[in-house]
């Protein structure tokens, strides 16, 4: 396999049927939380890829890890495949039961299991999302940063190794996962981290489940970082002549060493987007969307930084936020944009890309690939964690035209060819799933995706968990 | 195993001959550069570690990737084990050739391979140490933070997962390595991670090798983060009256998330011992030492504050040192406490422990920790990166002295129980090696460290790959 899947065709697999006997084992156990409801099956075999939905043959809402336990011991005895499934935010088809098997619906696991605000760490179940965490750990002082713009599950954006608007200071879910508990390939439950900032105790399992897309294991408890709600915060937009003079601007305070907390691009297209869905008024060039964090006179001095190298690219109005409201209606319009950009053309789907490159190549990674974009004549806007060197072209797509597929993916494959080349990734943040496994190949050789499967094969020997996903074995 | 390890009764192993004709094939390709002398076997069959010395059969100096594979694809014909060695400042045993086999010296691939000062990486071969490294960015005004007191070389740096006293701010070896060139136990050569600042390509194999002691692979090259030299550094001793007001300060400061680069504590003993050896006259007392830093007005700031929650726990003495040879005097002081330590007790060796806690448990732990010590009436000092909840007490032992050892031990395991009840973890930045193999069952728990074990057969199915240390197979 070394060309990358075309978003049309899915790779085949052979199918795998529930057999009758593990059905019935899981109705005795589950009752009506065992479902297999086509409209319950249906939502659980989608995501927000633009892929055409295979769904699983049942669906499990577990409520514990020994509910988890439970369902992937049978799965082990009848191999069959089993897929975690959060609120279904992933984008890269991580959630298609290519080979039929049963969904492990985690959304009723939402339970903030222990926050010590003291040590400045919480440990939550998989269902428990972003948005909910924050808004339970808020009263305390304290805040869990990453935020890839959907209110995604804090077990998917554990899988998918997320990260999002705050990465650029604090990180990424590879950075912010302390401890989990996992339920293996054999329905066994083991334990990996602890909650010490920091170890040297063997094998970082945990990294290695982190970014693992359900493929090795179930993750049911996960322990966080959290940090203490900054003093200050302060937001501000930025409006450039041209994208390149805003990715120029970003690449300078990085290099500088402003820790900037968040740092996003919205090229025109986006900006028109927002304006429209959320009724917002921005000037529709160019913009970086900012935030500071620290004591007062740090954000201050951080802005008052940023501001000075703007102005010599040509950033132009630079409007600040400082109330919670006028923060939190320009955050919420950012992440919206996947939505907005949705409405700019009915009926359509998107194809995003996620290339991230180091940060002196970002300017001419997205230089070119608007004018690729615009030069192919099809619609698509650009948002961006420029701060990161990450940025997502989003291609709008009628999913009944066959060319404009074909032109999206032959510009996405454009772009990877270009971030590879820059040393860069083919994806920053949303995971390979089944769309990227041509990539993978292309950027970490054959090699590295070889000891991959070997890892997976060790761990997983019936390929039962959530199979053919980030490579076919 | 489920006892740890009494650190004067080595496990046993098989020995494992290095049959003559793989010698023969070693001293062909290589000539000089492949040694059986005895003082050069000696050298690299020991490190920092109370251990006795099972030399090696052979050493060989590698100068580049090739060399390594070349090495390692024999070594498979024959089943027979290699460990790499960088300068050989482990201190759990890592390089004690307990099956005999032959010693990788990577000393000589000490070449910088490439900096990307407008991307802050910088690639380098596994031979350059630390100081070297920072040496050599200087001009571009880069730096690299991590810094585990030792001039260690960074392979070793990333095989222990290492940290030290910068981490609080910047992170250990698993947040600032971001791609390595691996050579497999089959004498294969992989690539893992990209120079992008994050990346959800696939499993986190770059994470797997960081902290894999050499059980994994070889890695030959290492490209890590690097950081712009701060505007501002000012660097200040903080003295208390006892080492739980101490410990107490620096838990307040991690809880209001003040952005503090270095906090290391010295009890009284580290102090007289670092008085003594580096002809010093700090005050006899509990000593923080700290180092903030930014911007000018940041770092004011910082100070500020932490020196405000000093006073609060009767901190007294605070003294700034803002020249940089003022504070390369004070942190060659700190980073010479091993020495001075074992100068305290002539012929003796040191016992170190390396417990890391949650933060809000760690003046309990320091504090235990030192009552059970004076209670045993064993010669000791401690220091800590207590910053990150990490910390060491070194036992003074004599080596023939076997009661003392047993009272060093059983303070130890004393500790690491405490340490594991309180969430935290047996090692903070040391490594398992040999010592701690049964603590890290303790901790991890036996399915995790069976999986361990079933990644390290999967990956390194002969068991040649620094074999015995983390866990025996």
């Amino acid at each position: 396999m070394n060309a990358p899947i075309p978003v049309h065709v899915l790779p085949t697999f052979e199918p795998r049927p529930v057999p009758a006997a593990m059905l019935e084992a899981l109705r005795q156990h589950f009752g009506t939380r065992c479902s297999t409801a086509l409209a319950v099956r249906e939502q659980h075999g989608r995501d927000e890829s633009p892929f055409d939905v295979p769904p699983p043959e049942a669906v499990v809402y577990a409520e514990s890890t020994e509910d988890v336990a439970f369902i992937v011991k049978l799965a082990d005895e009848h191999a069959v495949p089993v897929i975690p499934f959060g609120v279904g935010s992933s984008l890269e088809g991580h959630l298609l039961a290519v080979q039929g098997g049963v969904s492990i619906d985690l959304s009723r696991m939402n339970a903030i299991v222990r926050v010590n605000p003291e040590d400045l760490t919480v440990t939550v179940q998989p269902g428990v999302t972003r948005n909910q965490l924050n808004r339970e750990i808020k009263d305390a002082g304290l805040f869990f940063p990453i935020d890839p713009g959907a209110d995604a599950s804090i077990g998917g954006m554990s899988a998918t190794r997320a990260s999002g608007t705050n990465a650029v200071r604090y990180g990424t879910m590879r950075d912010n996962v302390l401890a989990l508990t996992v339920v293996t390939a054999k329905g066994e439950v083991i334990h990996t981290g602890t909650r010490a900032r920091k170890s040297s105790a063997g094998y970082d399992l945990t990294r290695l489940f982190v970014g693992s897309e359900g493929t090795l294991g179930v993750m049911t408890e996960i322990t966080l970082k959290l940090y203490p709600l900054p003093e200050a915060v302060s937001a501000a937009v930025c409006h450039f002549p041209d994208v390149g003079s805003a990715v120029k601007t970003t690449i300078q305070v990085i290099q500088m060493g402003v820790p900037i907390a968040r740092c996003e691009l919205l090229d025109t297209h986006a900006v028109r987007a927002v304006n429209a869905h959320d009724k917002l008024s921005l000037r529709e060039a160019p913009m970086l969307l900012m935030e500071f964090h620290g004591s007062p006179a740090s954000v201050a001095e951080q802005a008052a930084t940023v501001q000075e190298i703007a102005s010599e690219f040509g950033g132009e109005d630079f409007q600040w936020a400082t109330t919670p409201e006028e923060r939190t209606r320009l955050w919420t319009a950012r992440h919206r944009a996947y939505f907005a950009g949705l409405q700019m053309k009915p009926g359509c789907r998107t194809v995003t890309t996620d290339t991230c490159v180091p940060i002196s190549r970002l300017a001419d990674c997205v230089t070119q690939a608007l004018a690729e974009a615009e030069a192919a004549g099809i619609q698509h806007y650009l948002v961006g964690h420029v701060g990161d060197g990450n940025f997502h072209v989003a291609y709008l797509i009628d999913p009944n035209n066959d060319a404009e597929r074909d032109t999206a993916e032959r510009l996405n494959k454009t772009l990877v060819e270009r971030a590879l080349s820059m040393q860069g990734t083919c994806t920053g943040e949303h995971g390979i799933g089944l769309h990227k496994q041509g990539f993978l190949i292309d950027e970490a050789g054959a090699g590295a995706v070889a000891m991959m499967r070997t890892l997976k094969r060790a761990l997983d020997p019936k390929n039962i968990m959530n199979p053919g996903k980030i490579f076919a074995l």
